[in-house]
């Protein structure tokens, strides 16, 4: 086990994960803590950075997420896609806080005057896949509450879609008729895995299946959990749908990034439509990131990736 | 102005209009309450048309709305379509409360074994817009909190379909990240005109837009107003995309039931899809409707439309 090199954080709008690293990106510690994006002023996140990081070495720091935000610590401004990973750390935002250098990682935006969107947290994830994946081109799907699609070529992200789809699925499955309808969890995955090849053959509207869940609950009465997976299926096939529709290819190098549970979701879903995906572990890509965004941009020693 | 012929009852999940009607259907007069449905039980609900019927006459009582329903006073079950306006007239549900008739009229279904929807209230104002447009077919949209979109065939109602439209609106603009960003109502209708049309000639997804409305507002900090104005028209035309994927004609004999407000909206979207309609104000075709239900019924006597 080599020396501390580096100390990496993913500080998202909920949580903070904090990692010790060495300079081959060995994880020698790792905690985690509070956010307060949206509620700390700048001396509670100074604070913060202290508890996450007491006892640990006073090595270089580099964080990713919406702690760049403006309701963040420090702001680290969007950088315009297209855009590659060497320039991701070309934009890298550094200070100095208690004696020690704090970088943070920006987020990407697409502003052509037509269409606007905006990433944090993501652009770090893609830059530990592309690490690891050089000269990928493809659609890579980071499914969530803001489900982001991008579009990679030559190891520069050319392109980036927004769907709200968790967002969506909360406030149907929580603030609508609905509610009545899908609130047991109870529904196995086969359900879920039986509604997207029914949907993938089917020529109608998704908006029009929703209501129908609630309208089949009335008159049959069939349970909740089934209603709740078929709820879920309906608002991924929507998302796929819109996602074809907004240009992203699917006939190949089509790569899902996120938590085991959602990723198992799409890739059942895209399998239903025909399409082979490659799954990744959002979290394991965040540590690798951030030590290679270091080195690249020369705040710590090493062989970047 | 004739005799009192007929009480008709407008009764809502939120709220109850009441009319007392000569035969000719002219209102003599017209009161409002609370809905109570959901709430109130059996005896509630009889002391509350005793209330909005206090010291008119004991003729025949005819009510339309989700008062029929499970949660209502006595349940009136779901008529299945394709059905006319004579099936409807065959199938009200009468009772005797404190020694006078009263009938309600049931809501209708679809129950394929393939596609679930309800509806209750829309029924009778379909009903009363065939009975001055006989003949009639073509596509009947009626927005709302849960927008019907309703296939009339040679007087009958042969399909119908759901579209939560306005209960989305509501939980996208009230429980999502946009809520930060679609709050101000004070965007002009030029707005929602602009977005119509930019839309019908796009062919990207509607779902990718909404999280641009977000991030335009971040990155432009363009006026809130604009961005509601956007949304729902946003709403609409995916309301609208997705009604013809579903099957629904819109080349010909459209035609738009609802509050005037809705309406117009609505008119404006589908001219922008190069498409005529006429629209019609709901309220103002219930009355009749029920005039002309209780004659063909015969619970009145009269000459039936």
């Amino acid at each position: 086990m080599s020396d501390p090199a580096l100390i990496a954080l993913d500080w998202g709008t909920t949580n903070v994960r904090a990692a010790l690293l060495d300079s081959h990106g060995a994880v020698l510690e790792e905690r985690r803590g509070e956010s307060g994006v949206g509620q700390f002023n700048t001396q509670q996140f100074e604070q913060q950075f202290e508890t996450l990081t007491q006892g640990w070495p006073k090595v270089s720091a580099i964080a990713a997420g919406m702690i760049g935000s403006k309701q963040g610590w420090v702001e680290a401004p969007y950088l315009g896609v297209p855009c590659s990973t060497n320039q991701l750390s070309q934009s890298l935002v550094s200070f100095q806080n208690n004696g020690r250098d704090v970088t943070i990682v920006p987020g990407l935006k697409l502003d052509n005057g037509v269409r606007y969107d905006v990433m944090r947290g993501e652009e770090t994830q893609l830059a530990g896949f592309l690490a690891h994946n050089k000269g990928f081109s493809g659609t890579v799907i980071m499914p969530g509450t803001h489900s982001k699609w991008v579009m990679l070529e030559n190891e520069h992200i050319v392109d980036f879609r927004t769907y709200m789809t968790g967002e969506f699925f909360d406030a149907v499955s929580e603030h609508t008729i609905l509610r009545h309808s899908v609130s047991d969890q109870s529904g196995p995955d086969t359900i879920f895995d039986q509604k997207v090849k029914e949907l993938s053959g089917a020529t109608g509207s998704i908006e029009g299946e929703l209501f129908g869940l609630r309208a089949r609950h009335l008159l049959e009465g069939c349970g909740e959990g089934r209603l709740r997976q078929e709820l879920s299926a309906l608002l991924i096939m929507a998302e796929l749908r819109a996602g074809v529709l907004d240009g992203f290819a699917l006939q190949k190098n089509v790569v899902v990034i996120g938590t085991d549970t959602l990723t198992v979701f799409y890739e059942t879903a895209l399998a239903a439509l025909g399409h082979d995906s490659k799954r990744f572990k959002g979290t394991t890509l965040v540590w690798p990131a951030l030590l290679n965004l270091a080195v690249k941009a020369k705040l710590i020693e090493g062989q970047a990736a």
